[in-house]
């Protein structure tokens, strides 16, 4: 299989389109390899690796050709972001990030054909969505800002970032707690409430220029892995974006969640994707390593021995369990007609997300166990994976919460199935 | 979903031919439903079974059409497997061994084909083969018994079982431990050694009627699950079977299993779905009947109790989990091409049959959890369910070793390249 | 050690005292673990083990000296139900649930020490705490019948049997769904709720003789597991119980649980240790067997291959782990002065009782896949210890349940107390 | 328990000698917290802390009181590394090694009372385990390498530095690749192989002063936790020791092992304490911080949400778990007399030294998804003891090793057992 693309090993049926989008990420990651422990060390974004992208073609990865894009779907994301997962993990969250953009762009016009929109609002829409659209194939890189510090009990996501109409545009205000690329991207697209508006259907959406006044960085963000994506965070303070550059019709953010396929605005398991690479490189790295160390009195491998024979077997099983639950996911969001209704593929991934990443921190932990005191090192490709994989685990939401959500739709569907009938008793 | 046919929870991209072939299944699923509580407290096969699938023409489902047979491959059985073991897992399992006679010509005629037999030795190879598949597609019930009790350190299974030349035949002397349908099945396919052979070269197959003078039943088996699948197992004492009813060219055995898929003979996961069906069965039972269990109190369904949630989590994890591998396994043992070499295939299903079947026995566990003192009876479908998916636990191999033969698999072969790479140099 | 009596696995720091009253234990042990395999296939509690006990003074295990007991503690009946739990799981629940029935004896005396009675109640409350002593230790066995099939969201046992006045007495009306003995004991000490009252204040505690009329046996109970405990429950119409039969101050009950060192009314890891023997009793048989069959090939012993190796390593981490909870309990509930304060004995119980039960039926479940499909039989030593220790997992509250509540206890305490001192502030 | 000593949460029966030791103890704490965060950024062994234990007397606390220490015992022990693993686990982890190297005395003195010496060889080993003891009792901070790199398949630990006699003494030439407190301590006792000899019967020991000629420190270590213990390994290239400076008696090392009560040396249990500790304070900080943080919407604790009790619930117990094997060999290793023999004493550790680690490391792996993104960092109290405690799992053996040794261990005991009563028959 030495002449296999990278991504294959998770997207193992790919078109030949999609082999030649994904030889362009082949291109792009001895470079990402190189500077990883660096970008690690170092806890800096490459900055040179938006030029190296941008160069290869790759920042429109999933924009439709005829907005200058390559075209992919999200079978080419996934397949890219785990390639660079096995290469920089960190650098493959950020273009992860990036690509999720795309659905500001893709959703709305998706939205626009479902007639979700009236003639009167349709223009805005396209425009701004083509905008997005164009923008990335063009070579922008597009930080996507959504999630702040606040927490509610009955949502994943609370927005407090406010913008108020001024002449010609908006007033900004608020803190983002993450995403990729702060300092980096030259947009942030932002989301933030309308004034006068206190559900979802406030919610509006942003081009925020990086050097714009009244935005700043905040202080340097000391994570345990993902280390190398730029995650500070900003601060709008009184930041002034013009009309033309927000999509503030009330409800479009709701509208356009409805096209997505999955949870959120979809492509979330492109996200996983990423740890499932990097699980896969440091699977890869122990066992070339521990089969090439051998003891000194039987001449034979260490990985031969029979803790490390329970140790390999239960890594292999996990790395499989990882392939397993993105595979599926990817199967379920991307097949037409679609196998399952969208309530099913959406319950999939609360339970995926989780499921994945504890698996790929456990190959981690496996790894790290075979490898013994002298492997137990803050850097090399062990102390990294265990450090970025762990970043897995609460990105999002943790593994116990999804459960519980899964829980929640099986026993409650159940529940109002069973009101229902006794209603027409 | 009220029109989907049962197989399809698991095989749910079936093409038209496949849900025809999946609406006689569901056709029987009703008779076995009814059977099955009183089939598991007397421990007893239905016979009535037999005429039932014979009637649906079920018999011969992976027969090939040219052979008299409805021309369903490893999905259908898959499916079919699955159906049942919603139902009644012991027929389902009877069935499943039924069906894996198949291989026994399916392999044979493929190796022909393939040129591992010579021009000599391919009439009696075909002949053999043949007589497999039209006595299955007549309505003909194989049992299939390879397993003894003897174990070996260095294989899965050892036979002990021997055949030596009289005149017109073969006469079989040993007894076989395990093989469902004993007493029931028309024909016996038993597996021997060759006098004169001591390695897998000299295995052999044979035609032994159920009435054959010699042949008796072995004490009754009180086995804790899957216990209307009369697995009592056989004596052989001396039994004749005509030279013709027999297929004894020395390697025949062993180049009819370089024709497989995967493991074994193949087949293997539709045992593993089987357990799946099960676990689904009784996963929607408990669900069906939380939901409906009011507190005194609150008159909240008992479902949607924190503990409650916390099982059913779980348990929706886990019953994702087996059909995950199962559906992965089946796509690695039919598409065409292969999607990956075969000794990833067999890898696969060496943690992929242990992590299905622990997958199903956590769901049972978690049932009987949410249950309560209340429901955990002998009988019922928790109790059922629970003593039957344990039986999967230790069918053919614990998922223990499973995971170690992966694992073996994984730094061996990493071994054995290494080294032919030093030797190059 | 082949002079240890069995239950000092568990109590290994006995004084000579407890030695002479586990010798008592001892000598019934033969005749239990005799009749074990018969009791559970006929699912019938042996009558003839009432006399055996009895006959070895043991019913008055854990009552003091000076009403006739042996002068036992929660040591002594921890050691026994252990000790009876490694020949018949099923008589030592049932006897632990004769024992339990001296709380209602203990717990009273010991509130009426704590002045928590008035001295108008305290000769009712002695009198009847005297005669539930007295008559267990001349040789009476006493059902202990609380628990009832209805539940409440907010409490582990919901009690609707009810008790109304009539002349020199009550009148008891209600269904028991749990308690062993039923038909068997000598009286059945039932709780009860006094007409007029809605909280646990109006519970109240009386002795129904087993032929009193209007007492009838349910139908009988088929478990999966300890099924030779005679646990039908019973009917209770319009039952005549004396005044003098009970005990129905009002508030009682509650100040009787006030002096209980544990949960409930204690005692309660007892019951554990019936299932700790049996997981003990199944390691045992399964390491005799196993290092005494061998390979045919090699002829070592099958538990010294790899998949064996890891399933007895992980059977005697898990074996380890019930000891270790159970002798940490009995520390808390038996330290004088206490090592903790009560409401830490509390919660240290519910995590306890879990994870003693799961850590046993880990061992059985080891057990079963190191039999492989010869030993996965409805009967034998392994079939019956994961049947009766499947009991284990959903006696009283799972696991979950008790981690759950562990969880509200770290967290509420905490919440309560960082009110407190807010409202100083 | 506002007056509890840190050190009796693990050792919650201390005398009153205990309890003094202890409270010296205490004095240390403040200090060494406040410093734990920036040893760790930096990766540098706070070389005041040595002054600091030096200055509280406890440099001598296992050291009997005649030699100059002050009398404590692995009780005394145990309780002080978990005590400062609350505040500075690296401390602590350094404290504890410092501590081992009492054994060198302790157990030399004992292995002389136990008649394991001949006349002439006792002042000789009287000589050094009393230069051991006073040593420390006087200040003297002691490091104990023993760790090599290299690896066997059949021995934890393998010694690849050899001694040579010269005139007056010794030269040793080799590495060591563990052990804290390089380029701190003042002394490094050294085990060494002497020239001619194979077996362990050839290990001797050395006290090499930190600044000797030859002696060099190892490249920084850059561990991914444990970082402020100077574990950077040194190299001894011709290192002269003068004889009296060293136990080289053929076999003395082997006769002395044979005194300690538990695995190796004993004393491992402190280690696994320094670890408990670390686990216990990361656990009192996420409940402290997530029941005083609360939720935009309700004002409830974070803490009260479902995801957070399962969190909670299971973090509650995995501590629990820590605390009691802890608190089991703690026992087994002092109680007089022996509650077990030597070769349960030692299985039990093997098994409890991966249950502790593994326990602990799920603390902090639930602290870590408590605490979400926003408490994802390097530092801090959940980034730090996620790290450190990470290395626990890698510490001597993996829990997956442990087991392996404890099941060889019950099988092979048992095949012996068995031979010998074949053998009699």
């Amino acid at each position: 299989m030495t002449d296999k693309l990278t991504g294959e090993r998770l997207v193992d049926d790919m078109t030949d389109a999609e082999r030649d989008r994904a030889a362009r990420v082949e291109t792009v990651l001895p470079a990402l390899r190189a500077a990883a422990a660096r970008a690690d060390e170092e806890a800096r974004f490459p900055v040179e690796h938006v030029a190296l992208l941008r160069g290869a073609g790759l920042l429109g990865l999933v924009v439709p050709e005829r907005y200058g894009g390559l075209g992919g779907t999200l079978r080419d994301l996934a397949a890219a972001t785990f390639a660079m997962g096995t290469a920089c993990p960190s650098t493959a969250l950020a273009y992860f990030f990036h690509n999720t953009s795309a659905s500001r762009g893709l959703l709305p016009l998706e939205a626009i054909d479902a007639g979700l929109f009236t003639g009167e609002e349709v223009p805005a829409v396209r425009a701004f969505a083509e905008k997005v659209l164009t923008r990335m194939a063009s070579g922008t890189w597009l930080a996507n800002f959504a999630s702040e510090s606040v927490k509610s009990s009955n949502a994943n996501i609370t927005i407090a970032t406010t913008a108020r109409r001024t002449g010609g545009g908006w007033i900004l205000d608020g803190e983002k707690s993450f995403g990729c690329a702060t300092g980096v991207a030259d947009h942030y697209l932002t989301t933030a409430k309308l004034e006068g508006h206190d559900t979802a259907e406030g919610l509006a959406t942003f081009f925020v220029p990086r050097e714009a006044p009244g935005v700043s960085v905040r202080a340097p963000w000391d994570g345990l892995g993902m280390r190398a994506t730029a995650n500070n965070g900003i601060r709008l303070d009184g930041v002034f974006v013009p009309g033309d550059e927000a999509l503030t019709i009330p409800g479009a953010f709701t509208r356009m969640l409805r096209m997505s396929r999955g949870s959120f605005v979809g492509n979330q398991l492109a996200i996983a994707a990423v740890y499932t690479g990097c699980a896969q490189n440091v699977y890869d790295a122990v066992v070339e390593e521990l089969t090439r160390k051998t003891f000194a009195d039987t001449g034979r491998p260490i990985a031969s021995g029979p803790t490390h024979q329970v140790l390999f077997g239960d890594m292999t099983v996990q790395l499989e369990t990882a392939y397993l639950w993105l595979r599926r996911q990817l199967r379920l969001e991307t097949s037409e007609p679609p196998l399952r209704p969208k309530p099913e593929v959406y319950r999939q991934w609360r339970m995926g997300k989780g499921a994945v990443t504890e698996a790929c921190f456990q190959v981690a932990l496996g790894a790290f166990k075979a490898s013994g005191t002298s492997g137990a090192m803050m850097g090399g490709v062990v102390g990294r994976a265990l450090r970025d994989l762990a970043m897995g685990l609460v990105m999002t939401f943790p593994a116990e919460r999804g459960r519980l959500e899964a829980a929640q739709m099986v026993t409650e569907a159940k529940e109002n199935e069973l009101f229902t009938t006794a209603d027409r008793a």
